[in-house]
């Protein structure tokens, strides 16, 4: 490609429900991969070295969902209504059809659009996720949230939760951010106080134990790829296996020595795990 | 040790409930390690190396479960009644704590006695294994209890659902049948066509569909290690990434190039994992 992720200009398009939505879009290939971001994070939080893997082969589109970062629009409070709204996205971008890759909260709104509206995903990759109901998923344990979850977040906090504690991981967090920071021109909007609420009471609402709701995932009738770093704090490498379990067409992989954002520190491996998966 | 599997002789042991238990011992250790065997299986049908290779650290016991091999009394067609039969015999053994590793339908009745008799089990191995109700577990794909199933079976109809296709795995298989039947004398009594009519109407009985039911497994508060091969037709890896998801404290191994016999194939490599996890 002609330039990376860093230097790709925020665009904004306008959707049927009313908002408007950042994106940056790489261009390319047919089916393009949708990637749908974590808890507070916006188009500056993936990590650019990730996205050029990816890109090498395919069309990658990354956008901020409703009421995030540089989208209008205010932030809902479940997941039920975020794939609503990344679902106008795609419908504003003229998506018939996409492959999904969901990371954190992300996943959790992949999983719910594979389910309300199966037609429009191709393929499904889900990374450090977890099935809506499962036991022991209802909010995320006190030194995550403490860490992630206050007003003012520190790059020491963040590597707390998306890095293993080792030292190897910790560098490799720290090479990522700075990537993540590089740019400096044209990033996108912080994401609010409001956003950070709004989601977190999704994630709770998501991790209210209820052993029944674990069967929708039988609904995921399609090819998916769950993934999780050994040592996420935030989000229990178990979820993946469960996942993997109930969705009757689903490969899993647990990369080493990694936690939440193991898809940034293994970003050839996970790109080139993702491009089999998706070829 | 002194002699390896091939040379243990057959004991036999009296329970409360009536029934005379075959079984072999390798004596050693504190814990012991009590085997549950597969479907239509016999003290015969563990694989001599695995055997030896478990042995160099710890004891391990070998069993016929009631109406099975040359124990008397009759197989019943429950894994519930299974449990409570295993049970007795570990009593009649005066062991009042051990080490499960439970294969295919041993699996399902150290699942269950994990869950009625937690106090007796240690730590808990299930090989090839899968949850009561699981979606998609309802008896045997017709190619495997077609193979497995018929009132005589051969080593082709054995090598095609315990070993992978590939020509490395059907020799491992070939070396496994050879250690198997290079026993003479002393051979255990084969297993009856009552004891597969009742054994296959508790494997149906466990796989009817019955989501409920798979929240059993949160009750197994015990350290687990579930593993199986990636190619296995008799029941799906699938399932071991299930159990790992809702058993708690659970941690899963699928084996290379390998099926339902995987712990035979790379019994090297399964006793150091498993010799790993007890210790």
């Amino acid at each position: 490609m002609a330039t990376g992720y860093s230097e790709l200009r925020n665009e904004l398009v306008s959707a049927a429900n009313g908002v408007d939505y950042a994106y940056r879009d790489t261009g390319g290939g047919a089916v393009p991969l949708v990637l749908l971001q974590h808890f507070r994070g916006n188009l500056d939080n993936w990590d650019p070295a990730l996205i050029d893997d990816l890109t090498s082969n395919r069309r990658v589109v990354t956008f901020d969902n409703a009421g995030v970062g540089g989208s209008t629009g205010t932030t809902p409070d479940t997941v039920e209504q975020m794939a609503r709204d990344a679902l106008a996205f795609l419908a504003a971008m003229k998506f018939s059809q996409a492959d999904l890759l969901g990371f954190s909260i992300g996943s959790f709104v992949a999983q719910q659009i594979a389910l309300v509206r199966p037609a429009i995903v191709r393929r499904l990759i889900l990374a450090s996720s977890a099935p809506k109901g499962a036991a022991d998923m209802h909010g995320w344990a006190p030194d995550v949230i403490g860490a992630i979850g206050t007003p003012k977040t520190s790059p020491e906090e963040y590597l707390d939760v998306f890095f293993a504690k080792s030292a190897s991981s910790q560098q490799a967090g720290k090479e990522a951010l700075g990537r993540m920071y590089a740019r400096t021109l044209d990033r996108d909007q912080a994401t609010t106080w409001a956003t950070r609420e709004a989601q977190y009471d999704a994630v709770c609402a998501w991790g209210i134990p209820d052993h029944a709701l674990l069967q929708r995932l039988s609904g995921i009738d399609l090819p998916v790829f769950v993934a999780n770093g050994d040592s996420d704090p935030m989000i229990l490498p178990r979820f993946s296996y469960l996942l993997a379990g109930l969705i009757p067409r689903a490969g899993v992989k647990i990369y080493p020595d990694a936690a939440h954002g193991f898809l940034f520190q293994h970003h050839a491996d996970f790109a080139a795990d993702v491009e089999a998966f998706l070829a």
